[in-house]
């Protein structure tokens, strides 16, 4: 079968490479122009080609979500690696064979019970775990208050435990919710101001902290200034999808994963084209039915990756998708089959590209000559 | 690490071997009752060891959704496999193949246009390809209404261009809506009566049409007669989930399906404890979120897979959940930390067990002796 969009086998993911490398420079630019260090979250992609793209462009080390993506981009020569997920005891000693390997791995926590576990067992084994301390600074998810007094406990349990409090870092999810550039530039400043004044209380309690890790794709992208942080993580801006677009933060064009799905029959008097492209290939992920423009399960583009105005994946079952105009179709049965013929292919830019992603077993990236390379991803824990 | 539930890594999928087996028991008693045969769908477990267990219960050959599934079970020498996604063109040399090493694979198609394809594609390869036409019984998705004049013209257009009418199929995936008994009741016989029509209007047209293909869990569940019919198809049944728990078709008790999870942290004031199961490990699936009883991404079990009344995996990040009681932790901030202390395994029950099952590499099979296995499970297409 020839490698092009013609040929290849459907459901695919398509990552558009001359968008995934402009979205990639763009943020390395901004970082760079702000002053920190960049440290992409690889968990959107797990995949060596495209993280090798980000380090390339100026990256320093990775962002991981799980230590078998630890693991496997250690395993593929890269050794400045955060964990970015609260230490789970379990853990440790996989965390611990890592470092011996000679793996620069550093882990996070947010609570006096797994500090003191991560100090024991550090302890016992005679390592000293860089650590991380987890702030919360928008109340979205993990990590404590800046002003709480468990924070400086935190520090000092680890410290006096003798480990490496390597500093701060915090995670402004709630960004996803927003969508004007003042309430992001806002929560950016939020982010920073917090996370920067967790690690002044630190330095106060005469412990050293000098990282002050934040990032969130919309905050990064909405920072003006980043005084006393020394790194910015983000994950989804190397594709960007829907949900960004409606935050504000990506224009269509910029998103760089799209599904190519194939027609595969009709309902012409409801006005459906089915494809193979369902839940599986897009995920359940509708993460834009919130936001201010609901894209059901994803936006029809043609195969050169034109969005087909008003058309959406309005419905997904496990291998088949439901191709309709957003609303109904009673003005447009007549000509959908016409218009989506069988055999025809179809390119749907996803909700959530962390999610689409990782329902795929490699990526097809497509070059701005057309040429499709196969870039494995991995799955599973 | 020892494979038990208290030790091996989360998040984990876990079968409870004992429910998946009095699940299976039960449907294939039921088709032995009603006279018919049981086609399972697997793409429910994409699990060889799972559907071993439905072939033993008298299970004759199986339901795919991808040809990888074909490709993935004919290598564990299952022969009898029927792929039930309308058959794309470009697909057919991959079937073409599956056939000539000695696979029975019947495809399907809904339309004049892949009909042809398929009768020239089998023609022009000296190949009989046995097909079933896809009936649309309640609206839900594909296939040709009984009454259409086209179903008689696809028969014919396959029965001419040599190729073996096989017979009808059809899914009433709308059962999925339904919650009462009598409601799925005439549900089941809509998609009986109906595909039995469709049969019996190629049959009146001079073309053999021996197969009478019905099926959906709920609808199977719920059939008092399948007269005309010849065989049932059905999936998530192995496992069940909170869906078919309120569509009415099963005890909680019967779900057979849980994510092993790890309690990572609190946010004490909030009423939340912090798991490391979020949506990479659930899925996306909000599917019981228009029913009766929403349960937001599961319902929260004890390691035992004892429900804990009222707790649910409220949110969900890539690799976080939080837990919490359900409309908020407000009457219960105090304790959510003895609750569920730092290190404590929870298991939660799926929405889906489909969706959340494809997001694991293997489950973890337990004995009622709470003895695991690991049982791989494969992915993508």
């Amino acid at each position: 079968m020839k490698a092009d969009l013609h040929h290849i086998d459907t459901p695919a993911a398509v990552i558009d490479l001359p968008r995934a490398l402009r979205n990639i420079r763009r943020m390395q630019d901004r970082m760079n122009s702000l002053g920190v260090a960049f440290r992409p979250h690889v968990k959107t992609s797990k995949c060596e080609n495209v993280v090798r793209a980000q380090l390339e462009a100026g990256a320093r080390g990775i962002t991981v979500s799980t230590l078998k993506e630890a693991d496997q981009f250690f395993a593929a020569g890269i050794t400045d690696i955060l964990y970015a997920v609260g230490m789970a005891a379990h853990r440790l000693p996989h965390a611990l064979e890592l470092r011996r390997r000679g793996c620069d791995l550093t882990i996070i926590t947010d609570s006096v019970v797994s500090a003191r576990e991560i100090a024991d067992f550090g302890r016992a084994h005679d390592a000293r775990f860089p650590v991380l301390i987890e702030v919360d600074t928008d109340g979205h998810r993990s990590g404590l208050h800046p002003d709480s007094d468990e924070l400086v406990k935190v520090a000092a349990v680890l410290h006096e435990g003798g480990m490496q409090v390597k500093g701060v870092m915090t995670h402004a999810g709630s960004s996803y919710e927003l969508n004007t550039p003042d309430a992001l530039e806002a929560l950016a400043e939020q982010e920073r101001a917090g996370c920067v004044s967790a690690a002044e209380r630190i330095r106060a309690a005469g412990i050293p902290c000098p990282v002050v890790s934040v990032g969130s794709t919309p905050t990064a992208l909405s920072a003006r200034d980043l005084h006393g942080v020394t790194e910015v993580r983000a994950g989804v801006y190397v594709f960007f999808d829907l949900v960004m677009h409606n935050v504000g933060v990506c224009a269509i064009d910029d998103i760089a994963l799209s599904v190519l799905a194939t027609v595969i029959g009709h309902q012409t008097e409801k006005g459906w084209a089915i494809v193979d492209a369902g839940w599986m290939a897009m995920s359940r992920d509708v993460g834009t039915s919130k936001q201010q423009h609901d894209y059901k399960y994803g936006q029809i583009c043609d195969i050169h990756g034109q969005p087909m105005e008003g058309y959406l994946l309005v419905g997904a079952n496990q291998e088949h998708g439901i191709v309709s105009r957003a609303g109904g179709g009673a003005n447009d049965t007549g000509d959908i089959a016409a218009r989506f013929p069988i055999g025809a292919r179809l390119r749907i830019l996803p909700n959530h590209a962390c999610a689409t992603g990782a329902q795929f077993e490699h990526y097809q990236a497509l070059s701005a000559d057309g040429a499709l390379a196969a870039w494995p991803r991995f799955h599973g824990w």
